[in-house]
């Protein structure tokens, strides 16, 4: 399946309105099964994905949800058309947590029925990389230079793993802005690099309590977003230790937490 | 607690670095609980929104989640701090579907578990109301004018109920595009006004199937979006009979399906 998909529209302009051939991103359902070592395959989740690095989504996605502690746990991998099985080698990283059957589409704490069961647990954060104001004011650039289906269908999220000199190590799109973080650590995982605590996350949109909660499962320190971030992304930031950097336009940013990991001279 | 808070932020610029102050959109958990008529209390979901309006969130949500099929069983409605608890007349109006413990953060099927859920019924829509071309690509900027959080923060999505001359019956913000979009159908349901078949639902950010679901169980029958819809909205939207209308710009719009909707002369 493609990242975009063809639609006919009718444009309506001051001139008038006409038929014309458009593009628009596609959202399709992915449903993540895990294979514990003994008993049957679980279905986990259904995330609606934008199709492509669907290998990578699924793991980061376990990884994120703490269920997937360390990539040492990650077995094989299968991949179908709608379906990502994950194979395991100990039992489940996380204890199930009771769920009621309504699943709230409302991002951030999906499915879950008590304020409790919202926080993932995460290991202490490293020092992190440091780096230079000149490159985090920068970052957003590179993410938007190295998308690809955006220019196409105006309708995705982008999300980068970057190195502390403004390199970039994976930019992944999805039409989730979580998915979009989901696949980026997923890749790392992937390529048994765990934790992430060289790099900077940078991410095209908002930033959310669940961006930067999934940044710190990972062990990425430092969050660069090109847009603002809520209040519960600030606090949250601020009690595991992160970085958190937006409003990145024009040459300037705003520092909402953890500036010693920004050299305002370089 | 204020929709909107204050941070205290290191603002780097061409000129350097200095501390301002500066305004985050609150983002907090809401506990939604039900009290069927016999039994103990249900906590059906946890959400991560902007408060406010909180009444209208829990409400929408469980009728957006097909729980609540007509605004005929909604009891009395107790809002406190942080928890609105929503009374019944009748048990729960959806079955429980089957869920397992991980509830993905990825928007669109959260806490889903398998691609069967991802639906909920829908009563046919009616033929919904005729929305002249010129009201249509005016709409954005009237939801706009009816914000209020965005200016400040720059963190909000937006979701408007308007009249089909184009009047704004109900806007409302939130940090997450759904709850946006639950408040203000919410606010309908409270209002005794289902269906909303006259009404266009106007979002400012992108449109996903869940939106277009979401307005379908509500009985909304034209979607105006500032920004790009998904493939599965624009399919979706066409199995269910919806007119979409995105990338609404300058005057321009794209009208993706439902054009018997729009009138082309006006």
């Amino acid at each position: 399946m493609s990242a975009s998909t063809s639609v006919q529209v009718l444009r309506l302009g001051p001139s008038g309105a006409a038929e014309r051939p458009d593009r628009v991103v596609t959202e399709a359902p992915l449903q993540v099964r895990v294979a514990p070592p003994a008993g049957p395959e679980l279905d986990v989740a259904v995330t609606l994905r934008t199709p492509g690095h669907d290998t990578e989504l699924a793991v980061g996605l376990l990884r994120s949800e703490g269920l997937l502690p360390s990539a040492a746990e990650l077995g094989a991998v299968r991949a179908g058309a709608d379906v990502v099985t994950v194979t395991l080698r100990r039992a489940l990283g996380a204890q199930p947590a009771p769920r009621s059957f309504l699943a709230s589409a409302s991002c951030g704490a999906c499915g879950k029925t008590s304020v409790s069961d919202i926080a993932v647990d995460t290991e202490p954060l490293g020092p992190g990389p440091v780096v230079a104001a000149s490159v985090v004011v920068d970052l957003p650039e590179r993410l938007r230079a190295s998308q690809r289906v955006f220019e196409r269908t105006g309708g995705l999220h982008a999300a980068g793993r970057f190195g502390p000199t403004g390199a970039a190590v994976v930019v992944r799109e999805d039409v989730g802005r979580h998915n979009a973080v989901d696949k980026v650590i997923g890749a790392g995982v992937l390529a048994g690099g765990m934790p992430l605590a060289d790099e900077v996350l940078v991410v095209s949109g908002r930033v959310s309590f669940e961006i930067v909660q999934k940044a710190a499962v990972a062990g990425l320190a430092v969050i660069v977003a090109v847009s603002a971030p809520s209040s519960l992304a600030v606090a949250t930031a601020r009690r595991l230790g992160l970085t958190l950097v937006g409003f990145v336009r024009d040459g300037s940013a705003n520092v909402y937490t953890g500036r010693e990991r920004i050299d305002l001279d370089a």
